[in-house]
């Protein structure tokens, strides 16, 4: 039997799914299990997105173009002009998702054996796509202490080597909730043109800030049209996750013309959900509105509940739909699966992710969890009241 | 400003795409161009697949199971049985077309630096996957002589080395049209066990085989379990390209749970895409025998245009639905941008794919061409005609 690759070897199990098995038996078991650990917003897709679905009425579902359909990359440009991104349609490259955008980002910017420094605790799946184009990550860390503020720019120098080419972040941030201010893009801003490195920015939580903040985007700065790729979806702005519509933005021609080469080796990306996408930009203002307020509403929930835990600590995110908090525990994979497998109150648990899957350094977060406050506020209750009532008689409390 | 990457360096541009300039430049100047450069059928989608996308009446369209949406894979398990190809749901990742499969495929089997052996002239994508993943093709010539047939047994032995991990054929042939049959497949199944490699097989245009020949699967043969990863899509199958849904199929258990890491981290395949693939699977038979009546018509008219055409050669396809011809020509992209730039008969011209882009080796398939028969019989004539008329005046005749 032939022997598969070693990349597959590396490439991480989810640390959300893993999980899995063990709620589909809790569940069989009778037990209600409170998912908050998936950043799969249960808010409704905006009516003319679902809209444009039904009215498709094309006899053949023909394949886009490379980079998106032209129609829906000019609607991309208003829709961006209105939070004073200025682009045009040529600077975008449509993707399946964020996912495939942050791919074609990596492959271009990067060589196997080249080094994109992140800082931790970051998104899981950036490892998994580092993994598959043989870039290597080094994490620096950013500290519960501070609300997981970006780490001082002597961490960055540090961990800048001949082989780092770029640096990437996620703002608002996921898992954390941060919210990275002007001050702090200025930081990257000067980092990245001293050292002539590309700089990655994921923003698809940008409509996700709260107590009236306002989103800076990496755009907005001047002099990194050279370095700057922008990474964006549409999967949470309009939750709509299934549809797969992302994109990668960039002002550098040489990286545009060579990511539509990946582009075009995969023909297209997805024409049905690019209709979507294209209609859902003219989604009224008041839908944005009334998500905002409720996120804000479940976001205070679950900030309040886990700082009335005793020996629980949740710094409280400006941002995106994500807590990372620190809870009186021994090893968080051990915890999150002990809530599946043998705690329940009232025939109800919750279901987290444990925070070690966000870092790359081994052993750090092994204290913290991810909690997406993706359920309505009755049922974010009764899920800290899980967590609160678990969390006192979990046998590996610290 | 930072360099891009090698591997984006290396990346080939799209052999057809980059025509396209002089196809537009063409229109531009009132001249009516042929579309024989492209594998977008302009056959209607079937009826259940659109229906099934105007009845979408979820109010969330929320990720799908990362290895598709599961009443999905268990319908497809019912359309493989009718083909003959016995397997369960949990033998299927799908993927964003046929092009996330086949790149899951290369990244779970193969590591940078190891060798995939392909019969050239061969689908040019697969190029760009092979650099995207880091992996070397080996090519091996199949010729027009033999129509197109499997090399012999020799060649591969000879393309061998212990870097060798993997075969790769597509069947029927993009862009030869040709079919293999029991016999040739045996022979790949000798070689594979005898040295112990993957044999991935692209068996997107399984329906369309003409002359009454049935198509052979790859599953079809006994012992190859631990070797075969088949490669699907339902881009061809029900002329829906733009819904990006394809899948890989194997019963190597550790290749499919290797595959599932890479597939987790892009989260999932297209949601509205998988509900049309699911509904075609309704597709009445008497859909599938008009397309197949069409395809064969326009396949004689293009073979037997040819075969007139002083100093060409068409050897006849019997599947998919591609030729790759042999012209009097001194250089196939010159010739093709000459078509484009300079030629036209009545204000009209054709637009073919140089086979070149096919072959990995330079300097092959400098005198042949790609004719995707994808116009209806009416068009195909004119193009035929235009093709014949500028191979009278075109300077670079041999």
């Amino acid at each position: 039997m032939p022997q598969i690759s070693a990349k597959g070897r590396m490439m991480p199990e989810s640390p959300i799914r893993k999980l899995v098995p063990y709620a589909d038996a809790a569940k069989s078991r009778g037990i209600k299990v409170y998912h908050l650990n998936i950043g799969q917003p249960d808010i409704e897709t905006p009516k003319v997105a679902l809209d444009a679905i039904k009215n498709f009425n094309l006899k053949v579902i023909a394949y886009s173009h490379s980079a998106g359909i032209l129609s829906y990359r000019k609607k991309l440009t208003e829709y961006y002009k209105k939070v004073d991104i200025n682009i045009t349609p040529d600077e975008i490259i449509v993707g399946s998702g964020a996912s495939e955008a942050l791919l074609f980002t990596l492959q271009t910017c990067l060589d196997p054996g080249e080094e994109v420094i992140i800082p931790e605790p970051f998104y899981a799946n950036y490892n998994g796509f580092a993994i598959n184009s043989g870039v290597v990550v080094k994490p620096i860390s950013s500290s519960i202490e501070t609300g997981f503020a970006l780490p001082p720019i002597s961490e960055f120098e540090k961990a800048i080597t001949p082989k780092t080419k770029a640096i990437l972040i996620c703002n608002p941030n996921n898992p954390t909730g941060y919210l990275y201010n002007i001050e702090e893009l200025k930081v990257l801003r000067d980092i990245v043109i001293k050292h002539d490195l590309y700089l990655i920015v994921d923003e698809v939580y940008r409509e996700f800030c709260y107590d009236g903040e306002q989103h800076t985007s990496i755009m907005h700065l001047d002099g990194l049209d050279q370095h700057v790729i922008l990474i964006d979806s549409v999967s949470k702005r309009y939750s709509a996750c299934g549809i797969r519509v992302g994109c990668m933005i960039s002002k550098n021609k040489e990286v545009m013309r060579t990511a539509m080469k990946f582009a075009q080796a995969r023909l297209s990306p997805p024409t049905l959900g690019q209709v979507a996408a294209e209609a859902a930009i003219d989604t009224p203002d008041e839908y944005f509105k009334d998500v905002l307020d409720e996120y804000h509403a479940r976001r205070d929930i679950v900030v309040e509940s886990i700082n009335n835990m005793p020996g629980a600590f949740c710094p409280k995110p400006r941002g995106a739909f994500y807590a990372t908090a620190r809870l009186p525990i021994d090893d968080a994979d051990r915890f999150c699966q002990w809530l599946l497998e043998e705690f329940e109150t009232d025939k109800k648990t919750v279901m987290l992710a444990p925070a070690t899957g966000f870092y790359s350094t081994p052993g750090a977060g092994l204290d913290e969890v991810r909690i997406s406050y993706v359920l309505k506020v009755e049922d974010l209750k009764a899920a800290m009241h899980c967590l609160a009532e678990a969390l006192k008689v979990y046998p590996g409390r610290k």
